[in-house]
């Protein structure tokens, strides 16, 4: 009996691994997430989606950009984005422009500033690599290019889902 | 001698005709400004030099972009600008974005709208032919493609002679 129970417990543990790979007993299996870990080349050259402001803690102002299979579906509207689409954001310090506000006679012009903490951001679509989250790959770096830690990057997710009926993609192009 | 001085009254009046086309008495000739009526084509597929939110009356969203000669020379830090270089920028109503804030859960994202009243603006490089302002052809166009009235124009240049220095533009180049 000892040794049936080893066994039971040995084969037990070896379920729970499996289990825990592929997202739960008793679900069918799901694939984990995958992180996007090094900054898609060529990036900077893209074309402009839009741009944006984000205010409060993350006081930045960012462009966003998308490699051409992202801009040539944005632009035919096509939903969902095909294969291969990646839409990019560049976020810089948000940064009052004296020179700017000393020429217009005002308190009025913001401009891009430095990298801040969450500099470039990434979402790739690999509907199969990336189907635990939708089919995009979430990607984050840091100022220094440095992939942002997998804590924060778990959040990705949840958060585009708001927007599943854009194919999780928060910004609209911009005319 | 009531006849000699009509003459002179008639040869004064050419002369200050003459003299307001081609910029004074007494001055060797200087160019009349010229403005550029057009816009240049391909734009929104030009890559972005930065991004910049000017609050008060213009209360817009920016991106400015830069065509391939223009973007070549901010990124190696070329100054002046050479030939051929055009500078450009988009500008759109500054939105807040309920859905990114509802998503936030809180109040802090701007976005891109529709198309301002000075939707586009550009710089084209051409020394010879923009001498009058500096070397650089200045263009405006409202939201429906028409171009900006000439009295506007006029306050283009003297307003950027404050960054003769950066060869009369205003925007940085974002890294």
């Amino acid at each position: 009996m000892r040794r049936i129970a080893i066994v039971l417990v040995a084969v037990g543990t070896l379920t729970g691994l499996i289990a825990s790979a592929t997202g739960g007993i008793g679900q069918a299996a799901e694939p984990v997430p995958i992180f996007v870990k090094t900054i898609p080349p060529g990036y900077r050259d893209w074309k402009v989606v839009s741009v944006a402001h984000e205010a409060g803690e993350l006081n930045d102002i960012r462009a966003v950009l998308g490699n051409d299979i992202a801009i040539k579906a944005y632009r035919e509207g096509r939903l969902p984005f095909p294969e291969g689409s990646i839409v990019g954001r560049i976020a810089w310090t948000y940064e009052a422009s004296k020179e700017n506000n000393d020429t217009f006679g005002r308190e009025q012009s913001f401009v891009a500033g430095s990298p801040t903490d969450f500099y470039l951001q990434f979402m790739v679509k690999d509907s199969k690599k990336y189907a635990a989250t939708g089919g995009w790959g979430y990607a984050s770096f840091g100022k220094d290019g440095t992939p942002t830690a997998g804590a924060a990057m778990t959040n990705c997710y949840p958060c585009h889902q708001a927007i599943k009926g854009r194919d999780f993609v928060f910004t609209r192009y911009a005319r």
